[in-house]
């Protein structure tokens, strides 16, 4: 027993607690709680607080005294308030339980509707409905999820029973069963209970209560809810509320319905109410996608008749309650409604999923409705999911083998091979396949299998559906209900236009127009809307930090620098050597026996590499672009293919074998911690000589066509103060050669990714005019984590709660974060201008630039694609620093 | 010119210098003041410091004006007490011009003698000594040394020239040559110097002794004498003094001699003077080892006439020094004398080098004497190379085919393969092999050779020979002087004995006897003397911190106990799984498809993980034992060659190619940053359970048998915090089960080997009853670089002055000393009672042990042959550290 609050009650415009308190009630609580405090037609209940699931854990114990009587007097306020009462046979209150975490996790908790109903209540519902058919429904409803659960009967067993039944009576909708036959089928509902539990269906509607409470609890603790929260970093320890609530009934006939619907397009954004409804429906009708649902707003094209048409007075009540909503809670909602003889009841609403392009949109546009103000639509955007706009879309102007065509459920273009099931998906994608994950329809168990595809195209659901609305979530195109192919799961093989197609073969969807295409199609970069460049622009003016891009030529970099990248943070000279003739010259430069030879090999790279400068300094007039010297182990220049190696040998004129043999005095044990970075600037000090030249060479002519060139040449992996001194001094004696010539103020300064170099910065500084940390390789050095082995052993630690995110994604704060801080600090005691940056996958991760914006760096560098991630991350974490409570 | 004074002058029990003025006057001139001072005859001279030979660097600019007006001055006072005058005719005086830096680096730099001989001056040398023929060969080596040293002229053209000489005279020795021919012989040798300078030898006195002083400061910057202070850790930057003093002359007839002598047996420590002399002859010739000498005290078993026999004034007025010596230096010397007719002048003494048995002998006697403290006695051993004293014998009981016997110049058992040059030995030895470097005798260029080297032999030179002295400071085994080798160093061979030997064949030279020995013998530990176990009393008495050792086996357990160690402090227990049958389960375990079937392979290891670890326990009854669990890769235990491919495949009943398949899939891009350590165990928690039930099932054992044990269960390579939360609660709920029958409390802490641990060590050590650092793999992964692979670029960053040392035998104590210290103070914050240690390679490390000893481990833990060694340093670092300014 607790000595404070854990029950809430809400009706009637008002409630014990309102939309602050998710952590306590829950996302679905805390919103149906504020719904009634602003006066919208919630049906009466209350919310059990978060913490007794905590306390719960997956066990399914009593509930405790308190607790219950807590729960007792709330449900007497409920009975009164709905005029009706839980467990009476002539006008008996029936309530769902359905569960509620702080974050919503659509489908992964469980819910039991119709609670209350046993022979004597149903005789009281039969007679108050005026349908004895509704009741036995309602009835037969209750047993089912009741039975499923709280009982863990396999749900199918009902739904095979449900089946014959229908089979019998000759009739396709569930709607169709007589009173009789309806009977018939809850009779054989009890005696499934029976038989697999050994014990009648508990009649007690005070004992249906509080199992259905205590089984909802424990299903935060299944494996779908888990996994679910693994992918979406919701901690394990919120835990999830129960809302426990007088059902209402879209069921009662031709004048009642029950639908879902956004307060705007979810996948464009635009500003038109939209959404679906089943008439004469329960509400687990609509989400689950098995009827296909009808419009809410009139849709000639569709054949489908619309709720505008159907129920105007309704539809206008309806319509009504999305503007108060939306000009509440300022954020686009996604709701649950019924209509229960023509009267709307708000079940639910929530801010709404949408995708990133939506996302935008919105935003923009409640800023003009004066909605939102520009900083709030700012934080408004998820940065997260951000770089989903910048996905590649298909040529409109390629031909494409179009084979069908579905609902354009999520948008953005993905070809892949065909996987039938969800496991399939997950293990060919890890083993480095392109994949399209093809279902019927697609459950919670599969979500990895989603997540692992590049895109989800099933034959059946809406808009709104289980596969739509996950897709649209984790940025994956998605083409749902496509009702033209023919799916043979165990047979491995999809018909589709007369054509068959296998797990080898590849499909390409269009999210945005639901095309089905053969094979795969060419792509395009994206057009951007309006509201990108004026959401960009408040971005912009609120960042602090820099936002640089990594790219290693000059097509890279002009697009980095259209997608607003203000410099190149980090050219990695070495992938120029790769291209064509080059890697001839660099293999001979690395099998050369002597520092001549070398020089000779050195002095054929060298107007390749300045080729190469030139294009970038072009693209980058007016910006600094940081270049770094090379950094990779010899080795990996080496070919591995005899006959590429016989190759090498005769244009070295040397035989195979000696060949090989260097390849293997070449061979380390542990590359990553080898013989690299500057320490192949020490023992060939050669390859710096001809590196600063190139770049020099590559200032001096791009200035002549009148750029301005900001070079900042880069030494990589130091540990020790002498390596940068010793680089350094090589450095500027070339450096000398060319001053006269040169306009440019050419920077020299490291790449700290070593945590020795973190320990010893204020050394470090006095030879560095700036830093760049290569946040990649100190995470592996830190942790001691070897990226490239990391997969058989990290993927365990997130299962196992050991680690919350891949270091290599989100910056392990509390280790390579320390070390960043320690360096900064240090480098700035010695060199307080000292100009620092991050380069590497963190530089473009939202989460990661929130943590260096404070003070730590003066500018972020990554992809070039994900140079509007980092612009929208630091113009986020700065309002964020300034204005803490600002509404996200 | 600088203001203040830069030569000092000495002689006549007087002196401007003193014996502390060291870095100012070198150890030769410092020596020489206090040598004065006492009242010891030295021929007069002075000291030029060391500050002028760094200002000067490698160039031979002119002196400057003041340097040369204190030196007219101070050669004033030479003149007026020796009686004589520089470049006067009737009566010269003649100067020495030697180096002399702060440390002795002999034969590393120039030297010129006779300095003052012209035309005019030779004839009143002859005049005072009566003897042309010694003036002439004075003259003679005048020009050859000034030839060679100053004007750069090849040493090999006189020597050719002087062999020359000899064969048309007819004659062997320098000293039977006529004064006629040596006449003749200056002739030649001045037109050789005309000939290869293109300019006349310089006759004039004072240009003389300006030229040879500039050309002995150059001295310090040339080749040899870098790569010495590299080897020996001599900061370039101290510079090296110049002694300018009155010749002496052993050369003057059968009254007069040369010779060196230590004060007490080099080799053995024995208090009895130990010298060499050659009669009429000059200093030169005894160090050259050209001449063989004569022994100091009678030895009729050597067939030479002692100098005891033939000038016994001179030799008691010799032992008298000794005694002054030792008494004023308290340190055994090693001392340089010249008799002219029959009057005694001390040339030099310095610290004597020895071997680390006669270091240990001599300290513990001069204790007894009352010449040294207990701390003193502490203090005086050199703890580099004391682990030279462990090293094996030759077993006495052994056959050997003695090939020949020459000097026991340097102690201890060496076998390899032949060199017959230093880049021979180095270049093998660089690649692993096992090398004796044989030569008719060494010169200072071999002493790369000679470091790389396991034992040296020479065919020439006596104890106190270039080979003998530098192989007793580097612990080298060496045989001198076997005048039974015939060497053909072009044809690659050594004959001795009536056969033949080349490169590939392997002798065994045993130090202490002078044996030379075909192929291999066996060895055994070595006896310790009586001195062993008194000096180690004392330095247990002193130590402050606890010293174990690394051992994996009962066997090396006890020889670590009885080497004092006082624990283990790291248990490999990999080690274990490679011994016979083990590594079968071992791989099936690797192998196995479940958990299942993997707790059935490790059933079958546990017996054999109990047995070994029964035995530590037992061998460390009273003492703690630190067992690390399964640290390494697993791909290191899969076998690569096909048929034990093939053999493991049969007994899996799997396919080779299956087999083959999985050991791919094992291997890693980086091991050393890989699936290992603890990750294993979180992967594999069946690991840990099998080993903590082995270590406890032990425990249980050996407890039953009345022994009292001190479990420690290390958990390896922990980077978070969570890692060692899961391990332990996982091994504490197995000793759940254990507690009643175990007396022993077993600890559970972790090996700290990963900067981020350091970095969260507060948090750490909430689950760690104890830190153990892992300095090998943290100095890995703090400065990113690959013990294995460290070869291709560590050598250079040692050569350039990068790196002073390697840091994985010298703890970097910037960078992985400061993750150290940091861990060390964070994890006592949160557990003061925190155990620490340090295990690997360091812990043994004089040097590293000083570093960690101040407050930062309670123990330090290393190799059972390194644990005297770790005593001795801990001793020294708490003795400076209570008492700063006691001797060394």
């Amino acid at each position: 027993m607790t000595d404070h609050k854990q029950v809430y009650f809400f009706g009637d415009g008002a409630a014990d607690g309102d939309g602050g308190m998710r952590p306590i009630l829950g996302g679905k609580g805390a919103t149906l709680a504020e719904m009634s405090r602003i006066g919208l037609p919630v049906p009466a209940g209350f919310t059990i607080a978060t913490e007794v699931s905590v306390s719960f854990g997956p066990e399914r114990t009593a509930l405790p005294e308190g607790l219950r009587a807590e729960i007792d007097t709330a449900l007497a306020r409920v009975e009164q308030l709905m005029d009706a009462r839980f467990g009476d046979a002539d006008r008996p209150l029936l309530l769902s339980v359905r569960s509620g975490a702080q974050v919503s996790m659509p489908g992964m908790m469980d819910t039991v509707l119709n609670v209350g109903l046993n022979p004597d209540t149903v005789k009281g519902l039969a007679a108050w409905s005026g349908d004895e058919r509704f009741a036995l429904d309602s009835w037969r409803r209750l047993i089912q999820m009741f039975g499923d659960v709280v009982l863990g009967v396999d749900h199918f067993v009902f739904e095979d029973e449900l089946h014959q039944a229908k089979l019998r009576a000759g009739v396709r909708d569930d709607n169709a069963l007589s009173a009789d036959q309806l009977r018939a089928l809850v009779d054989r509902f009890h005696a499934i209970i029976e038989r697999e539990t050994g014990a009648p269906f508990p009649n007690d509607p005070q004992e249906q209560l509080h199992a259905s409470i205590r089984a909802v609890f424990a299903s935060w603790h299944n494996d779908r809810a888990r996994s679910y929260r693994e992918l979406n970093d919701i901690p394990h320890d919120w835990g999830t509320a129960v809302n426990v609530q007088a059902m209402v009934f879209g069921n009662l006939g031709d004048d009642s319905a029950t639908g879902v619907a956004f307060t705007r397009d979810p996948s464009t954004g635009e500003n038109a109410f939209y959404g679906e409804f089943l008439p004469n429906a329960q509400g687990e009708d609509v989400v689950a996608g098995i009827r296909t649902p009808q419009p809410l707003r009139r849709a000639p094209e569709s054949g489908l008749v619309s709720l505008e048409e159907m129920m105007p007075s309704a539809f206008a009540e309806l319509d009504d309650m999305r503007r108060r909503l939306e000009a509440h809670f300022r954020e686009m909602q996604d709701i649950e409604f019924t209509i229960q003889r023509g009267r709307v009841w708000m079940l639910q609403t929530r801010t709404g999923k949408r995708t990133a392009a939506a996302g935008l949109r919105i935003a923009c546009e409640m800023v003009e409705e004066g909605l939102l103000s520009q900083k709030e639509a700012v934080l408004a955007i998820d940065s997260r999911r951000f770089d989903a706009l910048l996905h590649p879309q298909l040529d409109p102007d390629a031909e494409k083998d179009v084979l069908a065509r579905g609902l354009p459920a999520s948008p953005g273009a993905a070809t892949g091979r065909i996987a039938f099931t969800a496991e399939d998906a997950e293990r060919r994608a890890a083993a480095g396949e392109d994949i399209l994950l093809v279902r019927v329809e697609t459950t919670p168990e599969d979500i990895r299998g989603m997540n692992a595809a590049r895109g989800i195209l099933t034959a059946r659901g809406g808009m709104t559906s289980h596969a739509a609305v996950v897709a649209r979530q984790m940025g994956r195109p998605c083409v749902a209900g496509c009702s033209a192919l023919d799916l043979d799961v165990a047979g491995q093989s999809l018909r589709v236009a007369g054509r068959t197609f296998g797990p080898d073969d590849a499909l390409t969807l269009d999210g945005g127009t639901g095309e089905v295409i053969a094979g795969s199609v060419p792509r395009v970069p994206p057009r951007l809307g309006d509201s990108w460049g004026t959401l960009m622009g408040w971005v912009d003016g609120h960042r602090r930090i820099g936002v640089r891009a990594n790219a290693d030529n000059g097509e890279d970099a002009a697009l980095a620098r259209r997608l607003g990248a203000e410099g190149i943070g980090l050219c990695r000279t070495e992938h120029m050597f790769f291209a064509g003739d080059r890697i001839n010259a660099m293999r001979e430069m690395i099998m050369s026996p002597s520092p001549e030879a070398r020089r000779k090999a050195l002095d054929t790279l060298r107007p390749f590499q300045q080729e190469d400068f030139e294009a970038i300094f072009r693209a980058m007039d007016g910006l600094p672009v940081t270049i770094r010297l090379l950094d990779p182990p010899l080795h990996e220049f080496l070919p591995t293919r005899d006959a590429d190696l016989e190759d090498l040998a005769g244009r070295l004129g040397l035989g195979v074998r000696e060949v090989r043999a260097i390849a293997g005095r070449l061979a380390e044990a542990n590359p990553m911690l080898g013989h690299r970075g500057c320490r192949l600037g020490v023992t060939w000090p050669e390859i710096i000589e001809m590196q600063t030249r190139a770049i020099l060479d590559a200032a001096i002519a791009v200035e002549s066509e009148g750029a301005r060139i900001q070079p900042e040449i880069m030494v990589p992996l130091v540990a020790l103060e002498s390596e940068l001194e010793w680089c350094r001094k090589r450095i500027e004696a070339i450096l000398d050669e060319y001053r006269s010539r040169l306009r440019a103020r050419v920077l020299i300064g490291t790449m700290i990714e070593l945590p020795r170099a973190c320990l010893v910065a204020d050394r470090i500084a006095r030879h560095a005019d700036f830093f760049s940390f290569g946040t990649n390789d100190l995470t592996q050095t830190t942790l001691g984590i070897s990226r490239d082995d990391a997969a058989t052993f990290l993927p365990a630690y997130i299962d196992q709660g050991l680690l919350q995110h891949d270091p290599f994604v989100v910056l392990d704060e509390e280790g390579v974060g320390a070390l960043i801080r320690m360096a900064v600090e240090k480098g700035r005691t010695v060199r307080p201008d000292l100009k620092v940056g991050i380069c590497g996958e963190h530089g473009g991760e939202p989460r990661s630039v929130a943590f260096v914006e404070n003070g730590l760096v003066d500018y972020v560098s990554c992809s070039p694609y994900r140079v509007p991630v980092a612009r929208l991350a630091a113009a986020q974490a700065a309002l964020r620093a300034t204005a803490p409570d600002s509404p996200a």
